[in-house]
């Protein structure tokens, strides 16, 4: 059974690389036969009715663009089984009988409820924050973490030019990869995550003290969303080094920005594998990766996984950043 | 009448192109045969003998990063008799008779004083937020503006997506000229500067309402940090068009990051003028950039300079940003 | 007199910060009441009636886009008699009767032929190049500096974990500015100008073989296209002084990305005051940069001018990259 | 059987993220409670002496840099009987009984030479053209292509501009992973690797003929360097389709410049693990990533690997860029 039109939305918020996953999508569709609509504005499109006609230039020039342009927004409507029944049946009467769904794990819900009214769904996951527990990446999570890091070297000299600390918070509310990843790559003393509680004096102080002794003047604390209290934090180290300390909030710089190779060759890569999956008649699927492989898997499924944080890698990092 | 040695120090907050100019300033002295050196956090160094010689290549591979190799901090000991009496004696004890100081009005002071005890000063302005009113351009400048375009061109990435106004603080406290170039640059709906009063409803709503008419859905409005609050203006904002706003405070990142050409090459000639004119046996004097030409001016007399707000420029980006 | 409408085009090579120059003048049009249409093509669409009409909306988003949204080309056809009429009488057949040229010489000289075919057009410098001889600064010009910066930057690295010599060309024709200031900003040992004849031994290798005694190893020689022959260069170099050499060409990569905040600003401001000047009824008149000021001044008097190399910034070049 | 002393070299092309693992090398190393010696500039600091003990501080600030704090440079007389006797017994007198060789293949047999001589080896694949068969990704892999992919995203700001083809050579000799990931990632009408033949006709000239009929104006083609010809390549495609071409090499610079994230984690992560294995007293092993993870292989066993194209991902290409 294949398809007669295919379409696409984003969801939650919005990730550096959607659009080359929306290209890939697209692209794809058309090149097995199929017409593709873009769904605008999430699961609000089907409910307002903002779904366009993609053709192959619809997505010209957007690989290299932050955002989405499909736009994105939370749809509390669409979460009713009254919305569900509503969006589907805006599909059948638009003729789409398969939706790619690129978001997070509420936005796989989603995928799940409309695939149950009979819209074949297939999910890719969106969020810079690395937190689906499914997939070992996420669009938009390389992007992310490489504007923190950008932003935490120039930190870095003034820090170094004053003798400071520098108490910086990254994305990531239940998720501390952005946090570890980003405090390995900036030589951070301390990395401070949801996953794994933390001794003010044994994981910050007691660090500080031992690198002032063999020399270092400044310092670089990376600390989660999901944990925060940073401006608290810069106060408590004042008070207890006398170093100067200043905190700092990346906020939502880091979720835009021209991709990074990685996000552009992955969302490419897992958008043109959910539109042929829709073209051969699957549904109810995620593409993840796993082994470093893009594969796909039922959505209950992965929804039902749990997260790991990669406590090794939290350990060299405790070792070398010091 | 030529010097035995000369020296440099950067003093107040730290810029992206100060190493560029104290490469110059020592790489001059040593070109006409001065000895060099180089001073250690500010008029600090002066007191607590942090001094060390400078060669050809203590100075390699620095134009190009930012912060201070010299580090930088405020001196409160320097500022008084006492303070500045120590440091002449340092200086005539280490046979320097002519110091180069870059930063800011502040540090300009304390060059002024240092020169009427005896110790011929020459001042390079080094400061982010353009704020010396007798130069048309501080150095560091242009990379801290270029840091908040890059930065803000990340945030219209997520706005667009979600819809949203931005409501974004920048450096300068007493200058609005960051926040004014910043605002042209990426197309501020309004600029908010300490130079020019603003009317909320005025200036703020009625653009957003108009642009809004002409099919505009996103929104960024400038902030410098003299004008300051943009929580709550955020929160004004949402309230009184409805449309979704968050504030970011880009903060100390600006401060670093490898500089621009401009403020390397701004720095570098600057710096070589500084140590020419020590060298020539001249002191008390500043240098500055005055219609697009690097000159110098005595210190007292730049000290009393006003400062001019670009009214021409600001009422140009109220023209064009709608 | 006022203006009907008013057309704006983007002429030969294109330079970042043009968008930010057509952007101001359709906006500044349209503020004072005028129609405003976008020629494409250059000097091309008023041949080939390329020409849309222009308001708010179609120069949103475009102040950080690199290139031209209006496109660009040479255009031999309209360099003739015929040409020129046929441009008025389209001109004037769509009501325009003031056009922004944005370009270099060359365009400018397009401008005043079609001034004296009775269609009053203003030019702006829009060039990455520097080269004219009536303007301080061309619009592209930092932008362009900027990345070959950058670009030298990341020779660095390599050429200093390998002892080597890296021959960079940088672009500029007739103009040496584009290699001048590049090459203070990357701290080039040698910098190799049209506007200066250079000696092979004097000039390089004794400068190469002066800092290697005092204990530099890598080395970077910029070369302005208008001097060439990178590759021979770095043969002769490596023979002469043994140290391994490679030739790089940074080419069209300078043209394009995301225009600088100087750009952006100057742009903005030169295509502001070009529209006002046209709405006033002014024509055959160039907007050029001098003594840090924007300013208006003759075409033909702006074409008569010669340029002046930047002798004293050449010579502190040579002082301080040792 | 723990280690007294262990080393660490970089040797062949320099990588962007040596640095990191050199870090990881040295400050795990230390954690053990081992010495650790960084030789320099390659196998041949054995043969030279250029062998420094480092501290903590040693490797502080320099995670973010490119190229590598060790020099690197090939090494003709290693490559010898005697040369290998003559850098093991220099190991021996300085009482290093294990090195971690970063490099590719060539380092690699180097590796496999030294610990049949006594002294145990360890590799980790540094270079950026991600050839080595017996992992998945390289560092510097990351960096190289983002870089690429900076520069061709401005080339397409000007080749769009004038409506241009863009033909682009990027590093790759043997592989052509940079090319392919590099070409998806920029949206690359036609990518040219070594490991597919192409038909210039089908591959290239159809493809951009499919496309433009579809409104596309202008157009980029990735090749890498082991197909090289760019500038044959961008004539005959303007002879073919009319369409004004343009040949860019890119060259050095994507050897260059500060380690993107996944760089200075990668390398941090198997620059620890290397040094980890050393201590526990293995040898003769290469850390290499394998589905995604960190592990070590056999040397001689991973000599022998064959590496194997991604013909999927070259088709997805082929499916999307269009």
């Amino acid at each position: 059974m294949s398809s007669k039109a295919i379409a696409v939305l984003t969801s939650g918020g919005d990730a550096p690389g959607m659009n080359a996953a929306v290209r890939a999508v697209v692209r794809t569709g058309l090149s097995h036969g199929v017409r593709v609509m873009g769904i605008q504005r999430g699961f609000n499109g089907l409910l307002s009715g903002e779904v366009v006609e993609m053709n192959l230039r619809s997505v010209s020039d957007i690989i290299h663009r932050g955002g989405t342009i499909l736009y994105t927004a939370r749809s509390p409507e669409f979460n009713t089984p009254a919305g569900v029944q509503q969006a589907a049946s805006t599909c059948r009467s638009l003729g789409i009988d398969g939706v790619v769904v690129i978001g997070g794990d509420g936005s796989f819900r989603g995928a799940r409820d409309l695939t149950e009214s009979g819209i074949r769904c297939i999910g890719i996951p969106g969020t810079i924050d690395n937190d689906i527990a499914s997939s070992e990446y996420t669009i938009g999570f390389d992007t992310a973490m490489n504007t923190a890091v950008q932003m935490v070297d120039r930190l870095r000299d003034t820090m170094e030019s004053h003798d400071r600390c520098s108490v910086v918070q990254v994305m990531g509310r239940r998720c501390g990869d952005i946090a570890l990843q980003t405090g390995i790559a900036v030589g951070a003393t301390s990395i401070l995550v949801p996953e794994v509680p933390y001794d003010f004096q044994k994981d910050i102080i007691e660090r500080m003290r031992f690198t002032q002794k063999t020399g270092k003047k400044h310092f670089i604390i990376i600390v989660a969303e999901g944990v925060g209290g940073v401006e608290k934090l810069a106060q408590d180290i004042q008070e207890a080094t006398g170093i100067e300390s200043r905190a700092t909030i990346l906020g939502h710089v880091q979720r835009g920005g021209s991709p990074t190779l990685r996000d552009r060759v992955v969302g490419s890569e897992m958008g043109s594998v959910a539109a042929t999956l829709l073209y051969k008649g699957k549904g109810n699927r995620v593409i993840v990766m796993q082994g470093g492989k893009i594969v796909d898997l039922d959505i209950s499924e992965a929804l039902n996984m749990k997260r790991v944080f990669d406590k090794n890698l939290y350990e060299i990092a405790h070792r070398i950043s010091i």
